[in-house]
């Protein structure tokens, strides 16, 4: 491709989408009568983080679905301009969606199914009919999808509206959101700061109210980190309980260190609500690669009527966390534990290893597949993008098999870890306690370590970062004494800390939990949850 | 290693078995007074091929677990020399274990578990602790295990008695078995035919009723090959489904086209009892690789209580079957039929393209691990491994993962496949029913063709091979017109046939589930196989 078309394709896409917005804003609402109806203005609606509650408005007809859906339509493109989270965009399609659940509504008295009129967003990895995928490449663009990925699929059987796309790094594999197609997302609270990454454009979208449910993938944390940086809730669950077919990625045909996809909300319900819904949806009917188990109420139940047994990991032992992480896992702790749960110390033994031995798989091909994607659209490098791909050199596929085999034995050794550890009480740990990252939201480019998040994509746990409070500059001030750094991740981390620009930033906690117990991390988040509201 | 120390190696391998061997039949069998009030000799005890018909006869104290080993020891020996399938063998150390479970017998009243006291063989690729895991190669002799497998430690736990390993194939790549360290595995028919392989060794000492229950893996067809060519039932379930913890195999870190542990028995109740137990007793708990699917007993009882939907695939259009196995096939078709399941017929389509991608996967290193493993030893190639490794040059990482995102695409498109065809009676199918081989056992180095068992590795689906019939060289004669080869491969396997030779040779079927449904194609292998016994 020439050098210079590159910018003809951005020019093209960013135009299009400019378009879509300004078609929406300037479309005729005089057609939508339901609105002069409703008992709830746009701005309550986008107030309801909870989709049960939504759908129960939608049951009770105070509210139609084309209701929502202009609400949140309109708050997007507003949170858009702030941010430039979204990409693709297809509101018109949207509202006449929202039109057919309305019109299902008065012919059969009752919703289509439990996120009946939720409105929802995807990171641009996710395969809608008709739009592209563009991963932030730009040679992806203008080659529209041919099917529905599977989640999208479900989704819309489920009732969801899906109205947009959103930002992602190039190359996916990234703790921020830039990219040359289209450009860089900035954080809700400071446009010189990073929303994380990399479902970044969802982190800062839904946080300020403009979707109600959006759909990342997590590789090395990228749908925990922006909801952590964001004050959102998100979940990664483990690789194949959820569907990944139709869904495209960065080094793809990389199974070792699986993606997942996963919800990110500002509820904890929504989360739940949305995990269940989908489970109970059997996506394993559509997708192979997707693992028969279905919903596990049990397994949430039971997690919610006994004491825990909690580790709690404040310190990774390679990247100290900031003051207030360190005070919300101290403060989460404590909220445990005066509720009679128990908790005990975590030691962050082979993290290190399990770390080595998965960073070799992310550019075992030398970076080729980045490389190829990058050049084939013509666009220049993300500085972090070209460090990563030029890290090392290929390895051989023999190698490959070897680093394969370490990792098993790595997942062998953790897995014998915590079967092992006991709390006073004799019971086997529950959940880990730990950070989610070691700072709050940080400036553009210079977000780092991913060790706290990361850890669990190998290991492929599932894992949830919860919001639990903010950054206090009073409260969270530096220690007296110098910190001295272990390393050099270490010391750009503490450097990174300045708790006046910081403050009022949302800081989260991570619960984990063992392969396949998505209902256990819930129902745990559930517990702290409910003992906080108290 | 100097050129000819492997032969040394070989020698104290052969040397210390032969001992065990003769120490054992040495030993004082006064020690052992229960076979003396046993009501069963030993040549009754290896009649019985049905587990929970031995372990009934255990908890009445009919007979003891040393009367058990004892006859199945003894017998094992005998089939040993007529074959030469065992490896590694401990059979003292069975003796002790039968004599403790007794001891546990006598002081509780009751067996230990649905296992107590079953015989049970190990291909050599189990770790046993204290004893040479050596896949056949020389240089992994003399390097004893630290742990048992998972699998070895459950069913242990269950009540078995493991007294021997058997003999596999150099680079267990292979459905003969024959190795420099081991030597030729015989079929027990005809020493000038192979078992089949890769467990091949199992499959001569199970059916000659060297042990009860015999564990294998299964990459290609290395559980049901020669669980065909002997005559048994052998069941190669999802790869993820039992645990591979503690199990070194040939190429390892390959997991693209996943090798999967699976039982051997010669009656269908055994397998059934045997994987019911194994998995109630939660694999997973033990390895983090295993997926905690419970026993679907659900699934079980309900594929066995109504019409059943089976699509029958006679030819794969690669290499057409023998004579006999056309005719197992529609008997099998017929059976089912006449008890009014539904028999719809089932293309093959997709077949070559799954397996052109599989074979890729194989020697995507180019022979490097095999090789490796071979010239540590020192010893010499057997013919078909030494083409196998020089089939091609090693690919690149970002090769190997095209390859794997095309695997995904096959495996989604023969998903969809299945999801959409049905019956006249406008259900989905069931399971498949088709050949587990395109001939029944072959004179050695003369076995090629598994296209009929290893397109269900690659799409990693539960597979069980049931003996159906054996050859008769008076029905099952070539048609009057000649065939007309489609390719050398189909050229090959019409050649092989000799109904003369084969007369009574072992033919089975081979019935398909989808992903994760164990319990359904053993269920549907149940209703056959009561059906057949009307």
């Amino acid at each position: 491709m020439p050098q210079e078309e590159w910018k003809e394709i951005v020019a093209r896409k960013r135009t299009e989408q400019a378009a879509a917005i300004a078609q929406f804003l300037e479309s005729d609402p005089t057609s939508h009568d339901a609105q002069a109806g409703s008992e709830l203005t746009a701005a309550s609606i986008i107030e309801i983080s909870d989709v049960e509650t939504l759908v129960s408005k939608l049951q009770e007809g105070t509210i139609s679905a084309e209701d929502v859906i202009r609400a949140y339509i309109n708050r997007a493109i507003v949170v858009h301009k702030a941010t430039n989270c979204l990409t693709e965009v297809f509101l018109e399609d949207a509202i006449a969606r929202s039109r057919s659940l309305d019109k299902y509504y008065k012919t059969h008295g009752t919703v289509i199914g439990p996120l009946h009129g939720v409105p929802v967003t995807l990171k641009d990895q996710f395969n809608v009919k008709g739009f592209d995928t563009t991963l932030g490449y730009v040679a992806r663009s203008f080659h529209p999808a041919g099917e529905d990925a599977a989640i999208v699929q479900i989704l819309l059987k489920l009732g969801a509206v899906i109205f947009a796309k959103t930002n992602l790094p190039q190359s996916i594999m990234w703790c921020e959101t830039e990219n040359p197609l289209w450009g860089l997302t900035t954080f809700p609270d400071n446009p010189n700061f990073t929303p994380g990454g990399s479902t970044g454009g969802e982190g800062a979208l839904i946080s300020m109210h403009g979707s109600l449910i959006g759909w990342g993938t997590d590789i090395g944390g990228s749908i925990r980190i922006p909801s952590h940086m964001n004050g959102l809730y998100g979940l990664k669950p483990t690789s194949s309980r959820l569907p990944y077919m139709g869904v495209p990625v960065s080094t793809e045909g990389q199974a070792h260190v699986p993606s997942a996809i996963g919800p990110m909300a500002r509820s904890l319900d929504s989360l739940i609500i949305t995990m269940k819904s989908v489970i109970e949806a059997q996506p394993w009917l559509l997708d192979p690669g997707c693992i028969p188990i279905p919903w596990q109420n049990d397994m949430f139940e039971e997690i919610q009527s006994r004491p825990l047994t909690i580790g709690i990991m404040v310190d990774d032992g390679m990247v100290k966390v900031h003051p207030p992480i360190e005070r919300a896992l101290r403060e989460a702790a404590a909220i445990f534990e005066k509720a009679g749960h128990e908790i005990i110390q975590w030691e962050p033994s082979l993290h290190k290893d399990c770390i080595a031995i998965m960073d070799q798989f992310y550019t075992a091909d030398g970076g080729e597949d980045i490389r190829r994607e990058v050049q084939a659209g013509g666009e220049p490098f993300v500085p972090h993008v070209e460090a990563l791909i030029n890290r090392g050199k290929p390895i051989s596929v023999y190698e490959y098999w070897q680093i394969n085999k370490q990792k098993i034995a790595a997942q062998q050794a953790y897995h014998r870890k915590w079967s092992a550890i006991k709390g006073p009480s004799g019971r086997t740990v529950d959940i880990l306690l730990t950070a989610t990252m070691p700072h709050p939201a940080v400036p553009h480019r210079t977000c780092r370590w991913v060790g706290y998040t990361k850890i669990w994509n190998v290991l492929d746990y599932p894992a949830i970062s919860i919001p639990l409070t903010t950054v206090s500059a009073s409260r969270d001030r530096l220690p007296a004494d110098p910190y001295e750094p272990l390393n050099e991740a270490d010391a750009w981390n503490w450097k990174l800390y300045d708790p006046e620009r910081m403050d009022g930033f949302p800081v989260s906690v991570q619960i984990v939990g063992r392969r396949f117990q998505e209902e256990k991390v819930l129902g745990a988040a559930k517990v702290l949850e409910t003992l906080r509201s108290r």
